[in-house]
């Protein structure tokens, strides 16, 4: 894999970049919609492509293990193949996901026990058992096997946390080393800082991630319920200290005003559910500001969901008519939001890079922030 | 609306003709999705076009009255405009609806009293209100208001229940007469044919229906659990009778068999809400026969869904991940079965129509049904 920076913003930490993998260019900041059982939920694969213009996209370990399954993905020739989504992909490590089960999982040194959320069945993640699972699925991007403590969460409990992150990087690091990739293409593996909202662990657990020199380096453990100007703390405190000439990506991160704080902070990668499932909930992030379709002002306006954003969603439908389709709780009401709120999030990385480009990243951010997350 | 018949079958009662109407010409046969509430459920607009190659929608009166209502399809200026689809529009009466609510109906000589589904409240629905109804819509085709008794039914209650039909067409014909269209295209109204499974009655409304001489005739109270032998000795009964030069519309059917042998029969229009629901069930008609997705075999099955169809979805996408997309119950599996399933209805019309005009429909037909309908 191989990371340029094309340009850097005077007035930020802001950085506009290119990534490459064996399944084509990703031009940074970007965001990665989240496919989170191989799809999109309600989205196309040549809609990602053609109206949504992602560039890469998340599949999670957990669900994919779980269903289809490894038999299924590994005769499949892996997911790029099983879904049909040829441009790169990157896989999280499950851990997330296995945490939030709270009450049927175990955590131990060797890795988590736990039940599936389907059936109950029960399963052992270790950190190798999770990188054997990544080969598998075949992402172009890995992801370490991590703890993510809760928000709020005592001091010692997030040094302790921390610190097993990083005995589990070391052995998801050795098993890489020690493996090949199923399907002949490159996978990158990204460690991930740990550290809650404690700075001097933040310090701690960057340096041992930047250390371990690998691709690209994430940040974890952050959007998890704490206040946003901590969370810009943690990342201004980490990104000190993660190399400046590999991407850096943030876990999870979040609304229009998080992802242009975070590429001011000189994050270049985020994921999020947030636009897919806040479209299903009729919240559609605009050109303009934020709409909540499902009130009643939009019942008989019939100008287009969002021209300004431009594509066959959001110019073709009326609002009134999208308010009418979620009001039945029909499918189409959650695909045109998707897709809108996807296009959405892609067109504003792409403004922020070609902002990063022209040197006024920082100026440009303070007045979108203020008109995108006007609610209207 | 002019209708023109190009070719008849030698070997059979079917017809390949052209419907004209002010949004457009219709080649029959022809099937018709069914877009209840103004949307063909998961699917898009232009996929509706440009993929199931759809060439007239239907909307149901019942639906879009309660939501979204007709003062919002009035100032959008009707459905077309509402939903965007600028090809033909068929509208129901809403009469089928209506007398599914059952508990919450009670039929008079003015017409039909109910309870929303949706909040309980109390509407009644008079022949002369539905005409009315269908004019805010503004669909090409409307049809008229009827009785759909239920099978079985005693002949008694047949009988009364077609004379209420025919007062109510009557009532239907006078009020579109007296009215005009809101949005500068015309509205052809179908009268429509009832009787029950009984022959007599059958001829004595199709003579009634023919003889308002509208602009095309409709056969409705059929395939609602009658066999399938009945409903084509019907069909049979009543097409000697209705009109050769207009077109014949069967309501509600049916299975890729009930459609073949309906256009052996002289029918040239069918709606079904089969393609769609079975679809959304895993239920999938494809050239080579009937798949049930959700069956094991398929998981790991990575050929295209159905290469002899075309399109994007039925060859883009394999068995094994449609299969694990309904199993994960997500959107994307209902939308990919809902749109190869309308193609596929679209298809089987097509081909009738090419093998009417070959003149060879008869022996085709009795092929096609075999194959189609073979459990694979
Ligand atoms: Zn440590
Ligand atoms: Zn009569």
């Amino acid at each position: 894999m191989i990371f340029e920076i094309h340009s850097t913003d005077p007035g930020s930490f802001a950085r506009a970049g290119k990534l490459q993998t064996d399944h084509g260019e990703i031009l940074t900041p970007i965001f990665m919609p989240v496919g989170t059982a191989g799809t999109v939920k309600g989205v196309h694969q040549r809609e990602l492509l053609d109206d949504i213009e992602a560039q890469i996209i998340l599949g999670n370990t957990y669900h994919l293990y779980l269903r289809p399954g490894l038999d299924i993905l590994r005769k499949a020739g892996g997911l790029h193949k099983f879904n049909g989504w040829s441009k790169p992909i990157l896989t999280d490590s499950g851990g997330y996901q296995v945490f939030s089960l709270k009450e049927i999982r175990k955590i131990t040194e060797e890795g988590v026990y736990f039940n599936s959320h389907i059936d109950g069945s029960k399963h052992l993640f270790t950190p190798e058992y999770v990188m054997d699972i990544q080969r598998v699925i075949g992402g172009d991007i890995i992801m370490a096997f991590d703890e993510c403590p809760p928000y709020p969460c005592d001091y010692k409990y997030a040094e302790k946390s921390m610190h097993l992150t990083h005995r589990w990087l070391k052995r998801c690091v050795e098993r890489i080393q020690t493996t090949e990739p199923l399907y002949g293409h490159h996978q990158s593996l990204f460690p991930i800082v740990q550290g809650s909202v404690f700075p001097d662990l933040r310090v701690q657990s960057a340096e041992y991630i930047a250390s371990q020199e690998q691709d690209g380096n994430a940040i974890g453990g952050l959007s998890v319920g704490e206040p946003a100007e901590e969370m810009y703390k943690m990342i201004e405190v980490v990104n000190a200290i993660l190399p400046k000439d590999k991407p850096r990506y943030l876990m999870g991160v979040g609304t229009p005003e998080n992802i242009l704080e975070g590429i001011a902070l000189g994050i270049d990668m985020f994921d999020c559910v947030m636009p897919t499932r806040n479209a299903r909930n009729g919240m559609l992030f605009t050109t303009e500001g934020i709409i909540n379709i499902r009130n009643k002002k939009w019942e008989d306006d019939f100008t287009p969901i969002d021209p300004g954003l431009g594509g066959y969603v959001s110019t073709f439908y009326s609002k009134a008519y999208l308010k009418h389709l979620m009001k039945c709780q029909e499918l189409l009401g959650a695909q045109i939001a998707s897709i809108h709120n996807l296009r959405f999030y892609l067109w504003l990385v792409g403004e922020a890079r070609k902002h990063i480009l022209a040197g006024d990243y920082a100026s440009w951010k303070d007045q979108a922030v203020k008109k995108l997350m006007t609610r209207l």
